[in-house]
């Protein structure tokens, strides 16, 4: 139902939408300085992926390539401000006008870039050597981006999974959705194609028949990976968080609980992330249901998961999560019970509904990890060391493979040195390859095109 | 992503939802009595068509058979009603709560079930012989309903089509439906499956995205059709005419424009039926958008419905009508300039935006046409007389043969009496017939099973 | 606060607004012609009523005197209607636009008066001889003015009281306003000046404390007398009923409890109206708080009405009412009470909390009444009777005194054939003259002008 | 209508409403630390205010003395905050519930106090010794607030007067806000009593009556000022600037056109501010209307207010006012008119409506002054000097009587040290000192008492 991918272009010219209304001198200033200065390049990629919503590709560079003209300014105007497109893809226009969605979304972005750039990264205001600090800056750039909600009771469900993945998955995405929607639940995924499109239509089909007002479709990206996974219009609170391990941690204190599909190595850094968070010891009470499910097809999938997970992790890790296989309501049905409890739980605790601050996130988990060589080789995949480190080393390994998978900077580097190599436990070595190797037959790594791996397991 | 179609059953009280919930004690009454008398058996069929929804059959027996236990009472509560349900199908519950959706269109049924047979047919306001009348019943019918709104342009688009279709064309009536929502139209179809639902599926989603606030998805039914047909229920307004004729002149007039998608005889019926009104000569000058499209594999289905139509009512007809293959924004463009051109002639006549009072349409088209065997052995499929007279008993004639497919009535004179005679003009009938044949060749009589020929052409 | 009454004129064309939106061809025709035909002059002279709002004379004559140009047409236009005004009173425009409270009013009037004319007297659909059809009316056409709330919890309170009040109880009026609106009650009134304009007013400063949304300001009139008493503009639900009877019908049924603040003759009517229905031994058990207030001055005035009260109607009478003297917050606080009961006791008996059915309104109560001077000689005025009777016959001796002094046709009666002669019981006689001397002299009967007595009292 | 004022208290919790509900770990701490802290007598005093709305006296130390036990707490509850009252003035309270207006007003005082001390004077951000800095301050308060609307025409019409003026002249202001509101225009004050209150009454009465949705009722006041000036609960927004220069400032930022009613030396004060402004050479072309206006009996004042401000800053001044005596409806269309001209020149040059950025404020109009006895002393009321320099000098000269005459700081002051002493050119001094008398004789210094000159004018 997407537009057809032509290289046609527009130019347009847009008024601000939903926020960025009420602007100071200063903010219009900055906003416009900004277009043209330091974050200009990064601003035009992240509005680019906005505006090629749809595409077909998970490349970051092909969209550059196809729109090489592509332009973005933001202009000041009316003491506000527009923002002025040239060379746009036509795609996101329908008869001249910008699809409304899409126009949020790019307000969003720029909203975001700015306000990361400005009050997180060049403001005293954060220590972000210390984990409060890092908490309090994701709080800030969610209550800024304005997807926290007073006086609701935990309805918002993540869905985590490749982008990549067959039509069954996608249906079973869909049909998931769907089953969510009918029971009045929120959607919030990483926003691209794939299994973070599929639960959001099929929910909207759901809200549409339960005349469910105000739904919210979440979706939270970072600028290393919104370029290979576009978000999807319908996505109606768009947040750009600084990197990958702030998107983390923006998943895990906004949603109340989380449901993963099929995937590739991202979703497996997703699973190592949560679980590792899950199995530390200050968050043994916590409610927090998890569940991996998929379509009949998919069963051998999770198995593969799940072996992996009480190989490395132990068998104690299968406590918190549950598998469920081709069954969308009863999927729903156990998030709904699931978010009864951390209802429960945070009444008892007097702690809020809308952030979740009771979450331990542990200092290893939140620092950036940059995907170098030597970074990759320094992990520890042994296991003479608490859990949740393990978990937190296994989450940079599964990072760094994604980031030389589609992520510029990762593929740059592998392109100038070769795989990464990862070392550790011989057992966890083994399991780690064969699942790697799982992925790249089923398909889960690229969405086109032969896939060469950017690692090499040592072990 | 429907529910799977079990026979499980549930038991439940429903409270009214949008209208029907200020009532006086006579009227709660009357409901009651309505449940419990002459009217019960007819609610009854037209409920379980509402619970039913998402069903594959266009059987209307099926669902008698498959919930024959099923039981509906209006009950008098709180000097208001309640709806109680007994054996009532569990699809269309969610964890026992009815869907918001399918409660409403349960109400729109007992309300214009008890409407239409105390307020029209036993009334003496509507003087049901005359076509000022029926005018006046059908507009009551629609205002009771409150599906027009005043302040609204023109932007309600008529989709036309069959319930038996194939995949491909399914899905092209999704991307229409899309490509109109897109551009901010709103859906009315006759609210089955097939090119009933898609249109209003693909609407759902751009809606959601360009942010379409209260979008109307209304569905017009009759109560020999709604057992064949169910609503789906992302229609928000659902609205029970009385006759097939009054529905027809619903369409016409409360709809803005219409696009006609691949059908069986019954969409054949709905293009002879508009077409005899456009060519009226009190009609000439009166804007009404009428586009007919489908995918690239149907193109030969429009190019016959062209030539039967070039055939039995002269290469004048093609003036009111275009034809579009496999160009579903083309379609969405077109109707928005037709829309416009809608807009400019009501407000240069001072006419309602909200109903076609122009338009005329003949008492011939109005009056019921009930399918027996003399009734269509009657009909005067000649070329000796006005054209839109001829347009007239064409339609009768489809009207018959859909009777004689898939509503109960219909069903049973075939059984007793064999198929329907149908004659007329030596080179008309060998078109009918061969039109027939290629519904029947393209399996767009029935959804399933081998079709029996209702008819027979003597011509 | 209000506008400077002069006679200055202007011509306008005025939109519907809030219903009259939406209507078929024969109802316009019928609007239109109705501003033409029999109904034009009843439609004038309430069209002026609600244009003169503000005015401070309650001599029904005299808006037309002072505006004898004044017309009013209902025109024909884009299938829906306009208002054209020609020569109407300045005083409701602001800058050449019309107040948009008073617009809303002027198309109520115009649609109780066709609606009443066609729905309801000249239709066979209520028997207007029985008490069943007289109440099924009231409801009718409660039901097609909107004022009655499905969801909405029991907190209509109507004020009842004088016209003609001295500043201390106007400002008093406005004090227990206040305090209603402060526990967010609603406001219904007879709709003109004094005591029922007073607790409008402090009821709109306290909702708009308490960010009371969407406030109701009910309105409740009749041709005779809106012409005395132009509804005030705050009044955003205004409803024209068709006599004086169906409009006591109406105050008590959709109220859920009553304050009396002093009066002339007009209050008193009410006051024995509802005792007259509390005292039926089948309204025995019905909770329906009742309180008669005024500040410290007036206290006098709610003794010789309770003297009058216990002596006409005997003791029990006194346990339907309580007097409040000088305490706007106790007033409300007990008012707030007693619609906890009100609640209580409809929820028990599954009645209706938007319309009170189940109060028994004999059909003496219903019957309109008449004041011709044999009517009033022919009174029943003594204790040999059952008590509700007595109440029905001194209510109509009030209501004729009413008529006497401030309706047109009351008036000319007078005019030509001297006072009303009222006979009864003696000690009744008695006291009836005492209370009717203290209203004179309290200068209760006529805002301005020495008082001619409309009436003697044989007794 | 106000409540009766007695002592008796209440203890309450209060939850949050409108802002405050989604807040930070840190900042729920900081705001129950102020509360606790070094804000907790600054807190507690401007709550005291906002509580006892409606009080007659304007003696800061009054309400502290009434309610000696009052106490306020910021509690942390369910990671958010709620509010504790201890003995707090019962009239703000009905039936034990707190006036949800009053509820809002109190958490406006909690969040503008906590954020005046941490973003505003503890923030490296905001560079307070520039004029830049502070216009940027005042922005942001007022945008923290939520005061400002994006997309709304220019209505904002500040009214300033004196807090004790007579009983015509609070009517008046009454018929005023009256006359702005049939117009739709909205309403900013200082927000306490007399002409600060009565605009905004009139005003609400008007736009009920014209069915206005949404109103804005804003009362912009300062922690010196905001005791002997209560807050009215039908301010809907309620800001506290930090002192009394950027108030004035954001008054004539915000608001788009300025009525002054009669008053005393702070309503002189605020004229001198304006008048200074609009002389300024950079200011010249800048429309902004102002109108000085009261009823009749009034007419004297705004000749002596007119001759000093000749006198004083030269025949140029008077073409920046129009005076009206006694007409309210011409103060409303001349308002309407002027906010015409405003709304065409911020289109012209793309100046935002929502704050006045284009208004030159001189530094010496920003730049708080603490009204000591040496610097009283220290002020140039001589001619040679620019003539925006002499307005400024003269504002400081009135800003100084005022905290004599109603400001606890300067009240002690005058205790200790006796009056200030006033000097320049004589013929200006001879002015004040008669404008000073009069003010003394019409009773516009203080509410009640007989007054005591705070000031010696030495000329």
């Amino acid at each position: 139902m997407d537009h057809p991918s032509t290289d046609a272009t527009v130019n347009a010219r847009i008024s601000p939408r939903g926020g960025l209304d009420i602007l100071s001198r200063v903010e219009v200033a900055r906003l416009r300085d900004a277009s043209q200065g330091g974050l200009g390049e990064l601003l035009r990629r992240c509005a680019l992926a906005v505006l090629t919503t749809g595409s077909d590709s998970d490349d970051p560079r092909e969209a550059s390539q196809r729109y090489p003209d592509f332009a973005i300014e933001v202009q000041q105007q009316d003491r506000g401000i527009k923002i002025e497109l040239r060379n746009a893809p036509a795609t996101a226009f329908v008869d001249g006008e910008i699809i409304r969605g899409i126009a949020e979304n790019l307000f969003a972005v720029v909203r975001d870039i700015v306000y990361n750039a400005n009050e997180i990264a060049a403001s005293p205001r954060f220590d972000l050597g210390t984990g409060v600090g890092i908490t309090e800056a994701v709080f800030e750039i969610l209550r800024n981006a304005r997807v926290m909600k007073s006086f609701q009771d935990p309805n918002l469900v993540v869905c985590w999974g490749g982008h990549s993945i067959n039509r069954a998955e996608y249906l079973y995405t869909k049909k998931v959705g769907y089953e969510l929607g009918l029971r009045g639940l929120d959607i919030c995924t990483g926003c691209g194609p794939g299994a973070m499109k599929g639960p959001m239509k099929g929910a909207t089909i759901a809200h549409a028949k339960q005349r469910h007002w105000k739904p919210r479709y979440i979706g939270i990206t970072e600028p290393g990976i919104i370029a290979a996974e576009s978000p999807n219009p319908i996505v109606n609170h768009l947040v750009i968080m600084p990197d990958i391990e702030k998107r983390l941690e923006a998943f895990v204190r906004l949603g109340h609980g989380i449901i993963v599909f099929p995937g590739g190595v991202g979703t497996a850094e997703e699973i190592l992330y949560l679980l590792g968070l899950l199995l530390h010891p200050e968050n043994e009470t916590l409610p927090f249901p998890l569940i991996l499910t998929g379509p009949a097809e998919s069963a051998a999938y999770f198995e593969q998961i799940d072996q992996f997970l009480r190989l490395s992790l132990g068998e104690a890790a299968t406590s918190r999560y549950q598998i469920v296989v081709d069954d969308p309501a009863r999927v729903a049905r156990l998030m709904k019970e699931g978010l009864r409890k951390v209802r429960e739980h945070r009444l008892d605790g007097k702690d809020a509904f809308f952030f979740n601050w009771s979450l331990h996130v542990p200092f290893e988990f939140q620092q950036p990890f940059e995907p170098t060589h030597a970074a990759m080789g320094a992990l520890n995949l042994h296991r003479d060391q608490p859990l949740h480190l393990l978990a937190a080393d296994l989450r940079r390994a599964f990072s760094g493979i994604v980031a030389g998978n589609v992520k510029e900077i990762g593929m740059r580097q592998i392109e100038k040195h070769g795989p990464f190599q990862i070392d550790g436990d011989k057992d966890i070595m083994r399991a780690l390859d064969q699942l790697l190797a799982a992925f790249v037959e089923q398909r889960r790594m690229k969405i086109s095109g032969r896939y060469e791996p950017c690692y090499r397991v040592v072990g």
